[in-house]
């Protein structure tokens, strides 16, 4: 498992099939539930800690997208891609509520990589990236497709 | 294309395929994309507002995960759901940047619903969110499943 901070910029050609890479823990704080919620989320479950029964979540718990942003960020930390970490999306899932204190961090696998038919020097490689707690369960299950520059040129088809 | 605040708690009784909703615009500012990406994307063309030539963003441009939280808070004012908005996760797509001074809207529509076949009382309701810049071009394709209340229990089978 990789986690970044080599100095070294990836490249297509670099993007092994299996290759893993790693970022985290991070912990999430009640303040950071309440900011986030505030702005972009701002649904009692979220923005108010003594909140309890919700059918679905129970108690207190992030927003799905909080935990998508703090899983990116680990992203740009795991991936030194040259280009940066640039997606066309993916498939997310949340199997699991984040709550307030939680440790998270990423485990992400190279899938499946192409060059683009379309554009010579550009690739892409499509990642699942699983965020985990503190017990190692999945709060998050991410598979995303993303843009990488190649090293090399295609070599010539005759 | 309703646009919420009507007071309506909605149900899965309520959820007709093709029912539109809406939200919007919300203008998204320089201050803005750099606030979220210093927190959550800390790439140089998210950060840096004079970026220009990436290869595939070209100048400067939000994160797209900060595209799909300020959807995601559009969608909590279109959609008044009697549990609140609570998704599993979903297949999201951006397939072209958001710049700083765009306004964002969101157009919703309700795709497939079903009830819980282990649940009673609950069901869930896929729909597609798009998220749309001034110029009306789509900038987030989101399609989503809700997991949404039913107002009365199933019908008894014989």
């Amino acid at each position: 498992m990789e986690t970044g901070g080599t100095g070294q910029r990836l490249f297509l050609e670099d993007l092994a099939i299996g290759r893993r890479f790693a970022a985290g823990p991070v912990r999430i704080s009640v303040e950071d539930i309440l900011a986030y919620a505030t702005r972009f989320d701002p649904q009692p479950f979220h923005t108010d800690p003594t909140t309890t029964g919700h059918p679905v979540l129970g108690g207190h718990s992030a927003s799905g997208w909080h935990t998508a942003s703090l899983t990116m960020r680990m992203i740009t930390e795991a991936l030194p891609l040259a280009w940066g970490v640039v997606g066309g999306g993916g498939e997310i899932a949340w199997p699991r509520p984040v709550r307030p204190g939680d440790t998270l961090r990423i485990e992400a696998e190279v899938l499946e990589t192409g060059r683009s038919r379309s554009r010579p020097g550009q690739g892409w490689a499509r990642l699942r990236v699983t965020t985990l707690n503190q017990r190692d369960e999945p709060v998050q299950v991410l598979v995303t497709r993303l843009i990488v520059p190649c090293r090399l040129p295609a070599p010539a088809t005759s």
